[in-house]
């Protein structure tokens, strides 16, 4: 294991600690506090599944509100406080290490304005064929969190017309707004992103509003890749208070 | 009621016959048939919903496969049944009078190999307040058929593995896809389309398989006009067959 210190992609300012061997940090992590909608009146926000912490390190950048960082992994957690401490962020960023699923039940309901998460993307079925303690596996597949869980703990912790947003994969894009409305989690915004023009999407945003009326908007699609293959204007916009 | 002649919208070949008091012929029902999946092994397919035919006109232009169009308001069946006429499509189209909640009990059952329709948009509320019986109400709205309706028609006219597509709004999305699953028609392909650039999306193609395998493709977006109004080039090409 080689831990390296790196700029954080899009926020040149700041630092993130990574592992080189295992999961590579992601633009996914980028777009996320970049979507989610932030109010000014906001106070309290949770991050499930934080790894090293790139979600919350943005969202400084954007709202003074207090950030909780909750991650299952002690190796990603341990980054995650190491990225947290370099860029100064203690006072506003409170990273945990623990399972959210016996966290929350040590917790009141209500608590939150906002939950982020870029959750495990692919379903475990019972022949799945892998090594379930490995990190990435971890940290790709629902060995420790399920999108129903994930849901189940939002719906809890969430405060009424709280907002929850995701990063997740299109094709699971059925799953994930029927569980939302299991849970009264209403969703309300999505946008898509393609790497490049002419492709499928890759990447699917999605936000959501505790026990909100009906009613979804589709935002305009972002693309990320010019055919150059540098990044597009509109995603270099998109990345507030950044510079991609 | 001031009845014209036009030529179809993207395909100046062929006319159309339209009432200029009522509903005006849209960009959604020239989207749809560019849109649909056609193999050439296809032999039957079905519009439900039809109006003045303008999708079976178009898909006369891409399939050799036999149309039936159905349609309820006999004023628009009439302007279909004259711009099949005068296109002389009357060996591919049969156009049919007629409610099609009553005449799927008269037909067998597995008889399409695709169903296109663009039906009503807006949901029916018991305070809904309009005129049931305008002819504008019946093809916006929901009155003759919900679209829990037209799915479960659908699967019953459908070959297994055949082919279920249709036009409607974005903001209809969950109804759709859980409507979708409710009847076995899996959704497989969804392309949003945009107005123009940096905007919500105002159209929503989907197509899915009757008894299909689980499975979501998010096809690059389509936008439609350039900031100066005209169309842009995608949607000319989008147009198969055509000359927007």
């Amino acid at each position: 294991m080689t831990i390296v210190k790196n700029y954080l992609l899009g926020y040149p300012n700041m630092y993130i600690f990574q592992d080189t061997e295992s999961f590579h940090f992601s633009l996914d992590s980028i777009l996320l506090p970049n979507f989610v909608t932030l109010h000014s009146s906001f106070r309290s926000i949770l991050d499930i599944g934080t790894g090293n912490a790139p979600i919350p390190l943005v969202l400084t950048q954007m709202t003074n509100a207090s950030i909780t960082a909750v991650e299952i992994q002690e190796s990603s957690y341990l980054l995650g406080k190491k990225s947290i401490e370099v860029n100064q962020k203690q006072n506003q960023i409170n990273i945990i290490h623990g399972d959210i699923k016996q966290i929350k039940d040590q917790w009141e309901s209500d608590l939150f304005d906002v939950i982020t998460c870029n959750p495990p993307y692919f379903k475990v079925y019972p022949d799945s064929h892998f090594n379930r303690n490995d990190f990435k596996t971890i940290a790709r597949h629902e060995v420790y969190l399920t999108l129903e869980q994930l849901l189940e703990i939002s719906r809890k912790l969430l405060k009424n017309n709280g907002i929850f947003a995701m990063v997740h994969r299109p094709e699971r894009l059925l799953d994930i707004l029927c569980m939302m409305r299991k849970y009264n989690i209403e969703p309300k915004r999505i946008q898509f992103v393609y790497p490049k023009k002419g492709t499928l999407s890759n990447i699917l945003l999605i936000e959501g509003i505790k026990n909100g009326k009906p009613g979804l908007k589709l935002e305009y699609p972002l693309i990320v890749h010019r055919e150059n293959g540098e990044y597009t204007e509109e995603l270099k916009k998109y990345v507030r208070g950044g510079n991609l």
